[in-house]
């Protein structure tokens, strides 16, 4: 109890939640880490994937920014109608299952949290490549950093520390900014270095099927998108009016992800940056422009500091949407649980553990998590935006048309770039979060049919003919000795019935006899039943005797007294056999049995 | 239960418990598997210890093999009167604490419990390397091989399979037999091949100071003398006159254990063998006699075998002396429970656990145990010798004086040879076990001393005022809504009382308004009180309201009535909070509160 209280803090009281309303600024820095983030990583996944199709293809970069710079548009003008249309919060689990049902739902659900538990692993690994980058000593404690990381995120969300607009705002705007002086200082640059443009690698393209590699590079890039539906969301956190706000916010990030996704991509092609196991790109066009100078490392200090803000909005939203998944009984109800500190606790625990599990499976290489990461992603969009046309369709509103073609155009854009994501990323690990959605989904039914089936039996409105004879109460209780515990225990059974049968279970010849003469001695005023148990168990013969009972009174209740010696210290625990507890275990499946702890404490 | 059941079989009654009585051909092969098994791996610890010094020291191999010879003749006479002095089997442990006191019997009881877990690893890895140099393919799985090997024998001893002479003595009289051919071959080679004894490596021994390499090469083949005195703890398994049988038996073991020691050391020397990690000297030597050949493979299989019988003895002494010392109350009770199958369960699943954990740390590495082997072995046999001086001198039998001197000599040399290992080997593991001796003897005082203290606490000698009223019985039944569960707890409650009052935790308003009105609507005939929770705690209010009772009625009696409904599945617990759980955890740490469970079972 004290280690929790010194990690976690003191607890809040319920009344205390307070709502803070955003403005846009600071709503672009908490919405935005996510969506923006990506640029840290995206530019180089796109080379990762154009490199192994030959040095030629690196040239295939700009067009493949500029694709995925217009898919952007066209999911932030799909989103900026949910925000209008879902004002207090459209994520895609609630918008697939109110227009499309249960299965649509459960399925972005699934999407969803397995994208969550993917931001973070990402998130965090990406954001230690760029200290890495810039200090190569510390490379090969990778792992160990980003536990240390997730464990460090993982205690602040647990305390209570909300998402603050003002303490985010900061590296935010210093991320933008940075790489906005980069790409700056970039084209200033160029003035005075022509472009080396993988000029040196101009070759023929080798590969047989060079349009495979050319759609794993844009499928690469896609992890750009995550985030992008984090503002849509949150919708209730921003002043009001606020679906505009939202709505304002949304272009305003939109359009920043394009100027740093193309601006970035340009001037690696510009000055031929090459993708490296050892350094991230845009580590390596800091240092070519700035060199490695206090420029250099704010700006590798700004994105890693991103990036752990990226993966710390996974803690709002993994353990939000997992709350209301398990309010429609889909998850286990532990997980709508509000801890000490008013947040869902269990699920940062289960994020927390989760995504360190993956970082250790994955060790803390970003490059072989990101194909598991845009499945996810895509299938939320897909399902969301068609939700949504839908929707509109059903409400049949003014300019509906219109909405519907826009979402659809977006749900049939991202339904395609999922299947290509699907194709191309599947042997590298996409598979997986194919496999892990279907399963996930068998899962929530089938915990929410089992919540029904325990609602239908414990319900009063079925009258249960359960006929218990309260006026015969048999009372037993098994002793394995004449001690206080078994005295108090005995005066307890004599104060709530008159049929009280103290059981001793015969196993040592010499033990039972020395036993039966203290019994004797000690005139307890109650009847001692000596149980034989030839195979030296003692909870056998005990139920046995119990089912002699039930046959002579069927509808009798039965009560097993314990007699319980507390030890004053809890690993005394460990020098005593568990018996009693053993017991307490076994009679909690045996029906009509009531089983009664009566303590004693020691006192050293 | 089936899982066990299916893994162990089916119970053994206690009257079925068989007293095998051996003769000395069967006791012997039951009781020298162990100390003739290091055969296998002693000459080769010579050699290892020994090529450290310089390819010269090897020279040195022939004498020190006769030295631990000497070594063993000593200890054999000694172990010999012992046999006749304590018939009823004395072990280490016994002798030292009957005649030297509870110290030091205690470290000869954690010197031979540690020696048990070592005799366990080394014999299997080095059986396993008996194997694997017949195999090499299979060398990059020894660890799992050895883990295969021991849990493999844990199950058999779990399962209850004991000693029996019968199926033991095949497998040492083949190695016995299989180890006089090869020495018996290697002689009738040996005139045709002229020695090449290290003769090629005849140099000047370069090391400064020597008597250090030989020392060391001493203490690392003093290994070979574990489990001499084993036929001494066990002299109660043979045939009348059972002293008389079991001193023949031990002198039969140490003349073989000496003639195969000198032999194969000479022959080692003879055909210049140099230790090496891949296959172990005795393989090396049998190959260079029979080369790969059907006899090859024979002794390789004979000696993996009685490395493995060598491992189950200390299935047999571990739990055993672990028992001993349990009902001694130095260990934890549970040590003294025989399970099922007759056999102390705990103690072989400690043995196994703690044998398979040093195995995975050491990597299946014979020669880096080694060091940690021989001080406990010694330690035990020292302070055995001792002990027996003490048992002549306060006896003051027929011949006293002589006995006393020999086992002094005993004593006197065994000490000496626990210094020489304690020092030589210090640095390379033997630190280990002289700081987890001390430790382990610490430990087994608190748990003795923890063990009266509650003794006396229980004890009813004393009379304990402790007053309490059970005139006046108070129940609360917590229940977080109205289901059937609840309505059978209230019933519960009203029979065993008649002061019962329903506790209800206000943590949602809407949820306590609904509750409220079912409970009006239903006229339980009960009290409901409504406690407020503002930190969501349901535990912290049902405290401070049992405090307020306890204040009202000091002597009183009261009893926590928890409705529990009780899921078909074990997996189904998962889905539900475990309030009722832990409410009993924290009342049981309450004073004079009982905790009684009602439970309520799902059908499906």
């Amino acid at each position: 109890m004290s280690l929790k209280s010194f990690l976690i803090g003191s607890p809040i009281e319920t009344i205390k939640e307070k709502h803070e309303r955003l403005s846009k600024t600071m709503g672009l820095a908490v919405f935005s880490s996510d969506p923006l983030s990506s640029v840290a990583y995206g530019t180089e996944e796109i080379l990762f994937a154009l490199v192994l199709g030959g040095a030629a293809f690196l040239n295939y970069l700009l067009p493949i920014a500029v694709a995925i710079v217009i898919l952007v548009a066209i999911v932030a003008t799909s989103y900026y109608q949910t925000i209008h249309a879902y004002s207090s919060g459209g994520g895609a689990y609630i918008v697939a299952k109110d227009n499309l049902g249960d299965y649509p739902g459960l399925v972005a659900g699934a999407a969803l949290l397995i994208d969550y538990v993917l931001t973070v692993t990402v998130s965090v690994s990406a954001g230690i490549a760029a200290i890495t980058s810039a200090f190569p000593a510390i490379r090969d404690h990778t792992v160990a950093l980003c536990l240390f990381a997730i464990l460090f995120i993982s205690l602040m969300n647990l305390r209570g520390v909300r998402e603050s607009g003002k303490a985010f705002s900061l590296p935010v705007y210093v991320f933008i900014g940075g790489l906005l002086l980069l790409i700056g200082a970039s084209f200033a640059n160029s003035f005075s270095h022509p472009s080396v443009a993988y000029a040196a690698l101009r070759e023929p393209a080798s590969a047989i099927f060079p349009i495979f590699i050319i759609l794993k590079a844009f499928a690469s890039g896609c992890a750009t998108l995550t985030g992008i539906e984090a503002v849509s969301n949150g919708v209730k956190a921003f002043k009001a009016p606020e679906a505009k706000n939202a709505g304002i916010t949304l272009i305003w990030m939109a359009v920043t992800l394009a100027i740093l996704t193309i601006g970035i991509a340009y001037y690696a092609h510009y000055y031929a940056i090459l993708p490296n196991e050892n350094e991230t790109v845009l580590s390596q066009l800091t240092r070519t422009i700035f060199s490695k100078g206090p420029i250099y490392y704010g700006i590798q200090f700004a994105t890693a500091l991103i990036l752990i803000l990226a993966a710390n909005t996974s803690y709002a939203d993994f353990p939000r949407l997992s709350s209301i998944m398990a309010n429609d009984r889909y998850l286990p109800r532990q997980l709508s649980n509000r801890g000490d500190k008013l947040v869902f606790s269990n699920g940062i625990l289960i994020l927390g553990f989760l995504s360190a599990l993956l970082l250790v499976l994955f060790r803390g290489d970003t490059h072989s998590l990101i194909p598991l990461y845009a499945v996810g992603v895509f299938t939320a969009f897909t399902l969301s935006q068609i939700g949504m046309v839908r929707h509109w369709v059903r409400e049949k509103g003014k300019g509906w048309l219109k909405s519907a073609f826009i979402n659809g155009l977006g749900g049939l854009v991202t339904g395609v770039v999922l299947v290509i994501i699907a194709v191309e990323k599947f042997a590298q690990g996409a598979w997986m979060v194919l496999v892990a959605i279907p399963v996930l989904v068998y899962l929530a039914k089938e915990v929410q049919r089992h919540y029904q089936s325990v609602a239908d039996q414990l319900s009063l409105d079925k009258c249960v003919v359960e006929a218990v004879d309260y006026q015969h109460h048999s009372v037993l209780i098994p002793i394995s000795g004449m001690q206080q515990a078994v005295v108090g225990a005995i005066k307890y059974g004599k104060a709530i019935s008159d049929d009280v049968t103290a059981i001793y279970v015969y196993i040592d010849p010499v033990e039972t006899r020395k036993m039966k003469e203290k019994w004797d001695s000690l005139c307890m005023g109650v009847k001692l039943q000596i149980l034989h148990s030839p195979y030296r168990s003692v909870t056998e013969p005990l139920m046995d005797y119990i089912e002699s009972i039930r046959e002579d009174y069927p509808d009798g209740v039965i009560t097993v007294v314990l007699p319980e010696f507390v030890p004053s210290k809890w690993w005394h625990h460990l020098l005593h056999n568990q018996t009693a507890l053993f017991i307490k275990g076994i009679l909690l499946f045996k029906k009509g049995v009531v089983s009664t702890s009566v303590p004693f404490h020691l006192r050293k």
